[in-house]
């Protein structure tokens, strides 16, 4: 008869074998970004579709489910009690998802992505509006096969933020959305005018690789468990414990792109990095959310990398790596550059301010592509209509418009909000953390990360899943998602650099 | 009632899943060897042994075996009659090997590499010896599992080179040996003496890649289905049918390791880029064995890389890639210096005449260790021994005699013997190339490839494993494989270069 502690050994052991599969998984569409010769295309999404597949029968096995089904009658507590309830959360996923959608979508994500980043280059809405199409039609049917009684947005959503709904993001973009625009009026009204154009000299890239490395090194990126590496769209990603990759774009006329492109992927992956071992090959041991996770690259993008007292201390360093080139610009000068809030069309490199319009016009647009209200062939045309109405500019064609982002190609609606609830989830942290650590600026200044660091593997990273991302953010911070300590922040931060009332 | 088509189709499918496991598998392992960081190296172990687990148990499944049953039954002829055939081969293999032996072996090839290459580095046998006889105990159980009546060495060169056997491979080394020591003799004892430190001269790396680059791609091997990458160990690889990478390693200060060790790998990438894409994913689409994998790296190589009409025509464009370098260095010179025969302690820097002596010294000991007359601990002293009798010189270190190959940390036995052989295949192949196309040297001298390497795609490539090695090679050669044609162009070539009676 076997014990409790039996079946969660053997539990552990059919998660390991899910988890490995999709480990694998990342590292073909890590290689896919980053180093896959063309001919590899075709092939590639094949075999991410037959390992999905095999993820996803594995995950359906009767007897792991049966196994959850008896250890949650063992009354366990604790980490052992959020195991069984974390690999409940995926099973029931799995499970509502038919094994040919499953394949069928992992295959048109990869061809998706190949015929964007054509069309992207290429300025073609026209070819990747098929792709589009397809990849819209699988995820209502994922929606369908998910919960056929909720909203098909809702149902999507719910996957990259458990417990949010598309009401929700309203509740909190409709005062935000108010309040941004007021902010951002007042600033373009001031006098105050950064000269942005230098950012826009000539920065060598190997120099800007060498001190993004070095920055990101100093916060806490581990390298010996990462590695950087250059793609079209950045992002992070976990091709296992104890390997997770960052990657990044250079622009040789335009530092932020690449320095905060850095910053932000290397917070992710140091949450990544510092996910519980011990919980490692199961979903106790994944990250949480989407919000929280976007919480930990914008805290060390924008409250860090952006702020006067990071400057204060880096900015000698920046200005050595580019002999020369900086040397007219003074410290205040540099930093209301990098702080200039003005509308812009490229959301990745889009100010602290006005970043959340770009997320408002994603998000209304998405909602309206899934729920059947916009058609795919109309979408370059809301697109610059909805840029305008927000961002009070239009884009000249579709590659700084609806062909900018990667994630519709890549099947994935109702991921956009995460990036407004995290940013207003990493002020909330930053505001705790202050409250325990004291003087933040002084460590920034020093470029002392670590005692940072650490307040952040102590309250958000060691956690994993354990707790659902609300409580994880009550329990860190003292009270639920707000807005207040983001507005509280952008108001001071912004009031100051543009002189405002 | 399914037709012998739909069991066709059935048996394609399922095979493809094999092949996409196996291609995931090939990417974990060329990333360990290229771009993973350290971290990730324990990982790995355990996500290539849940692969290599889940690909065993997929060819195990009682429904593929029915299938091949009855597939037998079939009376298919041609093509797919060679592909049930083939997937037997397979099967056989998959059904007697126990699955926690495959997923131990998998584990500690990834454990054994990873030790092996610190132990190398570190020059530090001591540290290797524990994973070399596990490893060793693993391949006995392997060979004891998959034929207990054969002896185990000859069970392991099978997996290799299919109907082969320690006997066989004595019949060929006895006479071969003979032969090249008289040759390597005459060659010790002529006044001619190459300069070979004009090859130790200063070359930058970045000129090297380049010039190998541009060498190989104008010799066929297509980069947009391949790459090529650094690595310690230089290797080629297959990720999907469309994806064929190569690796290689610089020396800075010794032009022909990167240069010769590039050509020989896209002789590897070529053969795999040319295989039936009709038959891609199944067994009948692979590379049909060692010997005859080898006989394409090495017929790039030697016979094209390294004869007089190749750098007759490459030569110039050599001196131009290190500008002032070579200058003072005629043509002669430099084939003298790239032909220069002496014993040498490194196998993969080893001459065309001495190579087969570390081939032999290998197959030797490597045999001793699998039957148990020689203790790992043993090893080192071996190795120095048999090296002194056989190219008459013993490595100063570990670095440069035992450690210096990573075929054992990989379990590998039974493998060197098929370089020898793949060898003697590529002169053999050389000489029925001439026979069809005339003036082999007047297409070297003028970089015109195509015609050879057409050749090998309708001779070797094209066939995948259509045909037994031995039946290829008949084919392609009319008769069966012999050591005269090697025999006959070493002697021709050395002869010439070093003035011999």
């Amino acid at each position: 008869m076997p014990t409790s502690a039996d079946r969660l050994t053997a539990l552990r052991e059919r998660l390991a074998v899910a988890s490995h599969l999709s480990q694998a998984s990342a590292l073909l569409s890590w290689d896919q970004s980053t180093h896959m010769p063309p001919g590899g295309a075709e092939a590639r999404g094949r075999q991410m579709a037959t390992l999905a597949r095999l993820g996803h029968q594995h995950l359906t096995d009767p007897a792991l489910v049966e196994m959850v089904d008896a250890l949650e009658s063992d009354g366990l507590e604790g980490d052992e009690r959020a195991l069984v309830r974390e690999t409940r959360r995926v099973l029931d996923r799995a499970l509502k998802m038919p094994p040919d959608l499953v394949a069928a979508m992992t295959r048109q994500r990869v061809r998706g992505r190949q015929v964007w980043e054509r069309a992207r280059r290429e300025d073609d809405f026209a070819a990747f509006a098929p792709e589009l199409r397809t990849m819209i039609g699988l995820t209502r049917e994922q929606a369908a096969a998910l919960n056929d009684e909720a909203p098909a947005y809702d149902v999507l959503h719910d996957l990259y933020e458990r417990g949010s709904s598309a009401a929700r993001v309203e509740a909190v973009f409709g005062p935000l959305r108010d309040d941004i625009v007021d902010l951002a009026r007042a600033i373009r009204e001031s006098d105050v005018r950064p000269d942005t154009s230098v950012l826009r000299r000539d920065f060598p890239e190997a120099a800007q690789e060498a001190f993004a490395v070095e920055t990101v090194r100093a916060m806490g990126y581990d390298f010996e468990r990462g590695r950087i590496d250059r793609t079209a769209h950045p992002f992070a990603t976990t091709i296992g414990p104890g390997d997770v990759r960052i990657t990044t774009r250079y622009q040789r006329n335009f530092l932020p792109s690449a320095l905060f492109g850095t910053i932000h992927e290397a917070g992710h992956g140091m949450y990544n990095q510092n996910l519980p071992a011990e919980h490692a090959d199961t979903p106790l041991g994944s990250s949480v959310s989407l919000a929280i996770h976007e919480s930990q690259s914008r805290l060390w993008e924008n409250l860090i990398g952006r702020s006067r007292a990071f400057w204060e201390g880096a900015y000698p360093r920046l200005q050595a790596a580019f002999p020369g080139t900086l040397d007219d610009v003074p410290l205040v000068a540099f930093v209301a550059a990098v702080n200039d809030v003005r509308p812009s069309l490229i959301r990745v490199e889009a100010d602290e301010v006005t970043y959340h319009l770009h997320v408002m016009l994603r998000f209304e647009l998405e909602r309206a592509l899934v729920e059947g209200a916009l058609d795919v062939a109309d979408l370059p045309g809301a697109w610059n209509e909805k840029s305008r109405e927000l961002l009070g500019i239009e884009p000249s064609d579709d590659r700084d418009g609806c062909l900018q982002d990667v994630h519709w190609s890549w099947g994935m609606f109702g991921y956009f909000p995460t990036y407004s609830l995290g940013t207003l989830a990493s002020v909330q942290l930053w505001e705790a953390m202050a409250r325990d650590l004291g003087d933040l600026e002084g460590l920034v200044r020093a470029a002392r990360f670590a005692p940072i660091l650490e307040w952040l593997v102590e309250h958000v990273h060691r956690h994993g899943s354990r707790f659902a991302p609300e409580e994880l953010l009550e329990r860190a911070t003292g009270g639920p998602l707000s807005a207040e300590p983001y507005l509280r922040y952008v108001r001071a931060k912004y009031g100051a650099l543009y002189r405002l009332a």
